[in-house]
């Protein structure tokens, strides 16, 4: 007997009905942001491990698999001082690394507002739980070069319209803005060296609740005044969230003195995207990823413990390997969530049919009928007859197949008895 | 200024024109492959390195980039003998190693007889050149469990209905035997433990001619007498191909004496394809790779030096990992080489209109006529008007954009003048 045989630790094979399920869910979500405007690229899986490590990718670039260099000798290994001396390149932990390389690298071909599609795999060496896994899909949409707040508005239009082709209804989508967060920490009397660390354990502010997070933030001994005020902020009234979007709303939701740029974008924004109930203002959300400088946003779905994507302005970022700045924003949809979020339908709606042939049957009349069937639409698979019929036809009526047929030496597709499949 | 920014040596990036062709033509192969009852399937781009360098690779396995392992200690890297130990992964040179791993690991799961397709990139450190890179596609089907010829007759009719798909024209199909190469050597007098070396010399017919290839042999100091008697085989009139593809042609390409089965699997195979006049039995076809046993096969085009695809049967292979034989043929097509042949279409038929806007229209006004065209079946992109639209409308018209209309802050569907891009 065989041993064990699986797939690399933390990483799936894909089944007949998984794939034929992504592959439609990919398709739409393709098909939608192009009808938006978006142009799809790519890249190789793999980029120089000095880009990989280069800090534009946070705590992830511990988790980049790295790649050995060819042609080393065992000197190479024994003189060197750290594994990543071997490895000259790394896989991709995520799609915005090589976006910054493929705009350096390709700018002057790009127009001046490039709206990009990603949609491919990534790598990241994590401990396997459910639902986490080392190779897993991203789609992600950028916008290049536009400064203005209609970037982020087409952006949640495309997202929108994509979650509804998907037939994914009830999300809200969550906004803040990176510098009201920091504008309101400044307000309540936080020094502007805390506000990175401090904006850490509000990010947990759904783990924790607003207990937790004061309690953790007066254990990290900040002065105690600008907590104080955080918690009585906290206690107001209908603090947390705010709807409808609009401008009464988030001046309500706010503290005074804030940064008022940031507010009337974020009503532009509101205005911009009318009478959509599924907005919500929520000063206090964060986003890990430390290189947000403006909006920010994440997809919410009522079923569901956690975002099913999210994104925001990272203006900083994408000029990193032109040596400029770069106004961009950008927003990834959770692939894989996503995926589990849609009803399966393995075929994509072909009309499927089976031909079950008898061992006399010749190929060249197997070939015929099977030629004439697939140039009326439909999807065939011959299948020799076996003894036992049942679990071959059970199999069938599982993969999607709706009809059977039995060829015999002397069919025609005129003779040709159909039987419907439950 | 930046230095010079691209992506890693030998790989490409795809900017928005190439991807859009290269996913309508993975989109045509899929669609036909799946109306022909294939399956499509996905495995991880990475395997266990072990797997890789089992010797079902050849030479390819040689050119396989390996992952490092993480948590790798200094200590780890001086005590190596040699790179391969610190590698546990590696990256696909192909995906027939993949497909045995899938199978051995869900064979319980798949049908008897198992049409898969897969259509991924595979990876190798090979020199880079024109035409040649470290990171490509595969378009790979293969029918596992079936024995019988009616497995390369539905891969021959698959792959002959996607080409035409792909407006892909004048292809011809050249068939042989390992069977037949190897009863024809015999029957020269070659002792059967010469057999694989003369038939790496009888690969290069196509580079050396005939001359060349008795000289190389000559050369290797191989016995005289079979060398004369292959020399006086070649010489005959008509020995290189036959046409059209039958019996008659089939038994007076080969000497007497040869190898009856393989005869009269080639004999039902001619005559269940027809009269595809495409078919052309070539008696000295022998294709690389050393694990085919049976029919082999290989798609040339006249306009090219080099095939478009080829495969056959490997009844040894698929097993490997399972401890026993599985019947299987598998037909690559060169996705690369396919993707040059077939006329770019980047926006695969879709209505694209942009629409110029001044820079005092509200963003509202602008989601507002964009949702409306989107729903009218539309593609459309915003653009900012700049104060010279020569350079943005000749980009807009190179991405295939058809239409272009000014958008001001009292615009509305119906006052839009739309003007048509050349």
């Amino acid at each position: 007997m065989a041993t064990q045989v699986n797939p690399p630790r933390g990483m799936r094979d894909f089944l007949p009905a998984d794939k034929a399920n992504r592959e439609r869910v990919l398709g739409t979500i393709r098909s939608v942001y192009t009808q938006h405007g978006f142009d799809e690229i790519e890249t190789p899986v793999m980029e120089e491990s000095s880009r990989l490590h280069a800090g534009l990718g946070g705590d992830n670039e511990k988790l980049a698999f790295g790649v050995l260099k060819r042609a080393l000798t065992v000197d190479d290994l024994h003189a060197a001082s750290t594994p990543l001396e071997l490895a000259d390149l790394g896989l991709r932990f995520d799609l915005t690394v090589p976006l910054a390389r493929f705009y350096a690298t390709h700018q002057a071909e790009l127009p001046t507002v490039f709206r990009a599609i990603q949609i491919a795999p990534v790598w990241r060496a994590e401990r396997p739980q459910k639902g986490r896994y080392r190779q897993f899909v991203q789609c992600d949409i950028d916008i290049i070069g536009e400064k203005g707040i209609i970037a982020e508005i087409e952006l949640i239009t495309a997202t929108t319209a994509t979650l509804a082709a998907l037939g994914i209804d009830g999300c809200s989508i969550r906004i803040n803005d990176r510098r009201l967060l920091s504008s309101m920490l400044t307000v309540f009397g936080f020094p502007a060296s805390e506000h990175a660390s401090v904006l850490i354990t509000i990010d947990k502010l759904d783990k924790l609740g607003t207990d937790g997070v004061i309690t953790e933030l007066r254990d990290r001994a900040y002065p105690a005044g600008p907590i104080d005020t955080l918690e009585a902020f906290f206690t107001r009234p209908q603090t947390m969230e705010f709807n409808p979007f609009g401008e009464k709303a988030i001046r309500k939701a706010l503290p005074e003195g804030i940064d008022e740029a940031a507010v009337l974008s974020l009503v532009e924004l509101g205005a911009a995207l009318g009478d959509v109930s599924s907005l919500v203002f929520d000063p206090f959300l964060v986003r890990g990823m430390g290189y947000y400088t403006g909006t920010i946003f994440e997809v919410a779905h009522p079923s569901l413990g956690y975002s099913l994507g999210g994104g925001g302005r990272y203006d900083g970022m994408i000029g990193r390997f032109l040596g400029g700045d770069v106004p961009a924003v950008g927003f990834s949809l959770g692939f894989e969530r996503i995926v589990d979020l849609v009803a399966p339908d393995a075929l994509g709606g072909l009309d499927a049919t089976a031909l079950l042939y008898e061992e006399d049957v010749p190929a060249q009349l197997l070939v015929a009928l099977k030629s004439e069937l697939i140039a009326s639409g439909v999807r065939v698979r011959l299948e020799r007859k076996p003894r036992n019929l049942k679990p071959l036809l059970a199999q069938l009526a599982g993969s999607g197949f709706a009809r059977v047929a039995t060829v015999r030496a002397d069919s025609t597709l005129s003779t040709l008895e159909f039987r419907e499949l439950a």
